[in-house]
């Protein structure tokens, strides 16, 4: 029976792999490493160092393929349906790589960015090509440090107050409002810097929120800004503007706190 | 200066440590341990056998120290003012610790459970003792594995869906009503299985809901259950009835997640 590990490797810093990691790591034949275009080049570098500080030379194959690429161009509404088509375009590209690449009892893993469990689809795909039967195999999973755990972190803060809850969105969705029922709000995802909604002085600014963002957070680019919305949002937005034009990309999270009375 | 590392050690398996909490362990001059009472010693025991594993011997000290206990018995509304009194206490404990067993040079670290970001009160009783100012340290924090990573991963599914938001909270929460705007909950903390609320097959138990349930997850002892949550929820009382008589304490937390048309 074939094996896949889904590995989560952490969100930048490669100190972040657990030993649990390491040891799925040392435990693969074939890696399959997905490149979603240029922009995400320096990522699957970083995987390769990962394999070259942790993995005996000569014990493991690299396979890379091209990721489909999700059509973003139809926005709004056509969201959901878009995404459909992309599981499906990549289940095509993972039943290939596992069928054609991995022997009968071989052992693949694919490399996920930071948790398996947050806003990314490997798991779903795998799920999908299982379905089609046209390929078998058992896959496990190895939690990895999040994004999200490693803003809070460098930001030396809860993602929660004591016996509150703390809801974890998209851009888009915090663009359509803010999250009912929770003071404690992290966003992934934000291409358009939703949280300027919220920082004006008018209206909706009213809100007395503190922002704790972080830019390519456990890299050595990695950028920090927190403190009152209203005085940090014009900060973020041109150091943000700076760091993607420097790169050519950016990855970004944040959480937005509501200030209440006591905590 | 005094430096402190407050370390996210994962969540029950030693091999969710981090590399970069094991670099933080062997920085490491003196442990504080906390016990909170005579169920936690397992926990403990675990802290120490990972210290055994990674710390070279004769390089480190461990202080262990009696935890106040929360006044759980105040309940309702009393809640917020009974873990301020708890939190002031403890950075007694806290500030006596640092003071007493570090040197001016010293460097201690905090073993938390799971990630300090999640329902963990860590770092507030930290920025407590600094509020006070009676002694100085600088400090941080090594993200770690949460039970709830752990828990998603084991079952081999997402926190959230596509595109969708995921909401973290508490039993008492839950069991106040099911959170607003999300159809993906997480809940820590239950010791009343508010699941059961939303499990009957009248009124209330119309929601569609799937339960991924766990307890003492990355341990020998974990128990894993999921399914349609009218079906799951009595064999998880059963199950989690069993094991808390056999071992004398629980930890359990669960993913809901309320099926909707498409995804
Ligand atoms: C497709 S999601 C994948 C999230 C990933 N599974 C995780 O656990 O962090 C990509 C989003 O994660 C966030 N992200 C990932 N890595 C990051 C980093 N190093 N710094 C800041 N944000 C990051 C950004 O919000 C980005 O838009
Ligand atoms: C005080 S909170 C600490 C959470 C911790 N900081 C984390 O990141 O998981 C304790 C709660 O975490 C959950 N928990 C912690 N470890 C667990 C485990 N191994 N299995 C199941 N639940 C666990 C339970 O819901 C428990 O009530």
């Amino acid at each position: 029976m074939r094996r896949i590990h889904v590995i989560g490797i952490g969100a930048g810093d490669p100190d972040q792999l657990t030993l649990q990691a390491v040891k799925a790591l040392r435990d693969t034949e074939v890696f399959f490493l997905l490149d979603k275009g240029e922009v995400k080049a320096d990522l699957t570098r970083l995987r390769r160092d990962m394999l070259d500080a942790h993995v005996p030379e000569g014990t493991y194959r690299v396979v890379e393929a091209r990721d489909p690429e999700r059509d973003r161009s139809a926005g709004g509404a056509a969201y959901s349906p878009a995404v459909g088509d992309w599981r499906s375009a990549r289940a095509d590209v993972y039943e290939r790589l596992i069928a054609e690449e991995l022997g009968e009892d071989g052992t693949g893993a694919f490399l996920v960015w930071g948790d398996p469990a947050l806003y990314d689809s490997t798991l779903a795909v795998l799920e999908e090509v299982l379905r089609r039967g046209a390929v078998a195999f058992a896959y496990d999973v190895v939690p990895g440090i999040s994004s999200v755990s490693a803003l809070v972190a460098r930001h030396r803060t809860g993602l929660n107050r004591v016996g509150r809850p703390v809801q974890i969105t998209t851009g888009r969705r915090l663009a359509e409002g803010f999250p009912e029922g929770v003071d404690d709000v992290v966003v992934m995802l934000d291409a358009h810097q939703a949280f300027r909604r919220y920082a004006g002085q008018d209206g909706e600014g009213a809100e007395d929120l503190d922002i704790y963002w972080g830019a390519y957070i456990g890299t050595p680019d990695e950028i920090l800004v927190s403190g009152p919305l209203a005085e940090a949002a014009p900060r973020i937005e041109r150091l943000r503007a700076e760091a993607r034009e420097r790169k050519g990309w950016i990855m970004d999270t944040y959480l937005l706190r509501r200030r209440t009375p006591e905590q």
